[in-house]
């Protein structure tokens, strides 16, 4: 596993009818499920194959609704802070006429599926996230 | 639609098989689908039927993972505050072991479906959610 | 595991806001989670736990729609057949107000999960099934 | 809306983390997502947007496991039936491979939504179906 600056840092999602709700637009729960697929494929891009990784906390801001006929969704993906068996991630969600339908913080605890609790980052997985780290 | 103080604040919710990951446990996104029911059953039982909402911004906080033995979840309900054309709610996930799996705040907006923008709480609404905010 | 004929035959499964589409109608996919559901309780009452199966195929005919004002969909299943290594099922979805909303038959086939194939089933499993077979 | 001959019977699907199961592969109820959004894409091809349609009957055997590695699957969709006030389609949905996922038979009925049942079919939608129906 070796640190690369190549990180998938944008990705474009798919719209599905099934993410509609009665409003006739993309349900709240949704975004999540969203975020999370653009989040394994930063990760992927990053460490070969995603680290089991479990999230911690998410604070997210809705700013649009998105609806069907916006088809696909692009989601950008930030390393902001790098701890001990966290991470904090930024996300970005946009829709194809530029306007930003969400924006999160999400905090990400690398998970041990035998212990069922959170582990420390290894040095590798330090070192690949600090790689892109955003300077702030 | 009379205000009325008997709000369903607290909810018990079934878990789903199809709820769980390839961790065995309740995926992230769902715990804001879980949420979600209790919150329009609160709503339903202070308005008689629920207005049409939608969620402007959540910040969860994962406390512990919540499995399909656990069979239910229970959800409290509280106002944390009313606003001009928001409310913002704070809630708390219980497995049955009386274990914390997550705390949230989401402010949610009164939805207009024809204009398809927030619209302000009538006068009706602010009573009803006044009358069962949580004094801090 | 001991076989016992105590199966759990009627499960009520809650409806969830989610599952609900822009018909405002519990959505055609989700039919088969509620079946999933009501299947997996099955399967537990008679088993001790559940023994892993994958579905092989379904029929499914959608007889009335469901709405979130049901609330709940009570499901009953039986064992119509027990194969070599799958067994076939018959539901049926009721709506509180006693409307049929869907009847399926589902051939299941019990999963190696190292394998990932099929596998046959054990002359416990088999005896167990059997003792809740529906005479024809 | 005219009938057109040129209809998308190929869409090629997503997959995403959430559709993965416990047991590591695509849940069973994710299959009639995913052929959800392949027969809207076919519909809206043929008749410019999508008339509202509901499931009447659908009838599907599981073939092959998909995973997450698959990254999307194709799913072929064909008329094979017009009735009064329904369609037969059949779909078979691929994996990147080759290997067959799924071969389904789905009846679709029209839906009228005010009067919350099915409706005729009217001579521009028959002509748009006959105009793609499979020869047999």
């Amino acid at each position: 596993m070796k640190p690369t600056r190549e990180a998938v840092t944008e990705v474009t999602v798919e719209l599905r009818y099934r993410d509609l709700d009665t409003l006739g637009h993309v349900n709240q729960s949704v975004y999540h499920v969203l975020l999370e697929d653009a989040r394994i494929a930063f990760l992927r891009s990053l460490f070969g194959n995603h680290p089991r990784m479990v999230v911690a906390r998410v604070e997210m801001d809705y700013r649009h609704e998105v609806r069907i006929a916006d088809r696909v969704v692009t989601v950008t993906t930030a390393v902001e802070r790098v701890g001990g068996s966290s991470m904090t991630l930024t996300s970005r969600m946009t829709t194809p006429s530029g306007t930003v339908a969400a924006e999160a913080v999400t905090v990400l605890v690398t998970w041990d599926p035998e212990q069922r609790t959170s582990r420390p980052l290894s040095d590798d997985e330090r070192a690949a996230l600090s790689g892109v780290l955003v300077e702030g």
